[in-house]
């Protein structure tokens, strides 16, 4: 904000204690969830890519493991309610604007959690591309999900989030014959900004493509132990 | 956040000192610009939206009309050059980091812009369905752009920025076979926060369904002046 620098100047400030602050909670809480072998994977995606569709295909697949799921909103508790109605335990983040979840609201969430030793901690964020990558939230990797549908374009514009990511998901892949998706443009991005995530191509609709990564994850969740 | 009460106190009072200067500055160029008879149009959605599509669309279709094109992103020119290969006379915001628009940045950059008197300002936000819709930039009116793929419930978890649209556009429609798109909770969703919002329904990628939105940006230019 070029004709407000003063107050920019506060408001980086200040923004850089909520940052310190905010790794450090994040930090007690990954230490929790290790003593009692929780995994913890931060969901992170824009609006409408298919964070939820997939997540539900992933709990149907590691139905051998306890799993938990704190779901973020800015409102409504629709993808809370859709998960319980199938049995998971579910709890609500409802932010009433925040554009991300932070690692306060999930310590003060944790315990309604109702989290099982050795279960899996599935954390969906707030659909958005941009500010979820800039906030640890206790996590132990994060899941980026991109659509099909949202273009190949994405990983050049929104480098942050493919940049954080340690797994990534192409989602709607059922729905690649109808787009004109370029992906040697989107592969060479992300290659760009990150060469450790593996990509997964799958219809959280269909549920093709969703075994390998529930695989993936078991193996990642074991090794971690 | 919970556990940082002092800090966050700070960040509040800070934030409304943004707000309100970011108000001020954009009351000054939407001034500006109505004295140049210009209508400036705030084009917001979700990462992979259909925003430039539509823009596309809207030029060629406005083909009498003199345009000009703020584009924003975080990081990347690629709308922008695609854009200037047509002739449209567009100039470039990388906010490198920052999640919306904002009014300084705009009065930083209109010089730029090049307008000419009578034309349409086009300003292309952020890929982001919360911030944008929370900061006026000096617009005449604020043009959603929601897409099918992204499913039927974004009305209920993303309020704010269908609550402050003037127009809102369902883009692409032609996927609409190949998706689960309940169009009666979409609308539900809609007419809950805005009651006067036409919404169209269009293809950016084919075209179709752009003229009637064209025509209605036409009439609401005629009207504003």
């Amino acid at each position: 904000m070029t004709q407000v620098n003063d107050k920019q100047t506060k408001k980086i400030d200040v923004q850089q204690g909520i940052y310190d602050e905010n790794d450090r909670l994040a930090a007690q809480t990954r230490a929790e969830l290790d003593q009692r072998h929780v995994f913890a994977i931060n969901i992170m995606g824009a609006p409408g890519a298919g964070k939820t569709s997939v997540l539900r295909r992933l709990i149907a697949a590691l139905n051998d493991v306890p799993v938990a799921v704190i779901e973020g909103d800015i409102e409504s508790d629709i993808d809370t309610r859709t998960l319980q109605a199938e049995g998971v335990n579910a709890v609500q983040i409802n932010t009433g604007g925040a554009c991300h979840l932070d690692a306060p609201m999930i310590r003060t969430r944790l315990k309604d959690a109702q989290l099982s030793d050795h279960s899996i901690l599935f954390i969906e964020n707030i659909g958005n591309l941009v500010c979820p990558a800039e906030f640890q939230i206790g996590e132990h990797i994060k899941l980026l999900i991109a659509d099909a549908t949202a273009g190949s374009d994405k990983p050049y514009k929104y480098p942050l989030a493919f940049e954080k990511a340690d797994v990534i998901v192409l989602n709607k892949y059922d729905l690649i014959p109808y787009l004109d998706f370029d992906s040697t443009f989107f592969y060479k991005g992300i290659h760009a900004l990150n060469m450790k995530a593996p990509v997964f191509e799958l219809s959280g609709k269909t549920g093709e493509g969703c075994a390998p990564l529930a695989a993936w994850l078991r193996i990642q969740r074991s090794s971690h132990k």
